[in-house]
């Protein structure tokens, strides 16, 4: 069973508090009567404002036409509980199956963008592409990060980073190292 | 004290297996009598073959005209270990400090670039720069991983990430989930 995460509005600028630890996230999106999700382990922060995400889609996934042409995704983070239907959804493609049905995932109503969010997912964030010019050369997509949901507890989630190969690393302790920081580096 | 690591060749096109689970790295740099070492937690994996990674490297960092002048740096995996070396390295500037000294770090030859790799460091990654079209709008370069040198032991090692503020979550425990991939996508 998937935990159920009662969310609330974040700052777009503090999403790398979740994205730059690097766990698997879960990108979904939706073009006219066509909604999919895909699992993603290519991304990486890029600026705090605008809060900028780059991501690497394949044009060969089904969701890149999606988020090409509907110019907008959420990217969604899975918690440990949710590892093999992270790994279901890399196993199937979203031009023959609806991935939200087959995994048994709520779709949630997203407020800035038409892609639907997944509710089981402890972090939602609302992305509009901002720049595809690298597009054609490397499929990355650079994102924009226009609206942020998190779950109010845990503060921190479990989450799964990917190795390759089939294997995860989890999430393990936070250590607070504030105090050895220079403040204008914090 | 650091660990000291025995390391091997290891095949450019698995870098992934270090990188995309999000660790932070140390970037260091030479060109001509100048070297640096920097943090970086902003980078993604963008393709096998060739080994590509795109990464920000903020303007104003020391390193920043290195790379671009030297066209090189090497990617090292530091472990948690030296998290207060890693601190300490995002503190200072290498405008005004040798970090290798001032740290204790040795640096090494490498094999294919000039910059010199960090003996401490469980991965060594030779980068040449490929690709600066993103630089003048974000910073961002796109790296061809050349060379690979990684510890034998442990097959994982035991990374930060970093959360922001001061925060780094450390790596837990590896799960292999292998038996639930579909062939073709391991």
């Amino acid at each position: 069973m998937s935990t159920s995460y009662r969310k609330t509005s974040f700052p777009v600028s503090d999403v790398r508090r979740f994205l730059e630890p690097g766990p698997i996230v879960l990108v979904s999106s939706c073009y006219k009567d066509q909604r999919n999700i895909m699992t993603m382990g290519w991304y990486t922060v890029m600026e705090f404002t605008p809060s900028l995400i780059g991501c690497m889609i394949t044009a060969s996934n089904h969701s890149f036409e999606l988020i090409k042409k509907s110019k907008a995704c959420v990217i969604n983070i899975p918690t440990y509980d949710l590892i093999d239907t992270v790994i279901g959804i890399g196993n199937t493609s979203g031009a023959t199956i609806d991935k939200f049905e087959a995994f048994g995932l709520t779709p949630g109503k997203s407020l800035q963008v038409k892609a639907p969010l997944i509710k089981e997912c402890y972090a939602n964030f609302e992305c509009k592409v901002v720049d595809t010019k690298l597009l054609n050369k490397y499929n990355f997509f650079i994102l924009e990060v226009v609206e942020a949901h998190v779950a109010k507890t845990p503060k921190y989630p479990e989450t799964v980073h990917y190795r390759g190969d089939g294997v995860f690393m989890v999430s393990g302790k936070n250590i607070n190292k504030r105090k050895l920081f220079k403040k204008s580096m914090l």
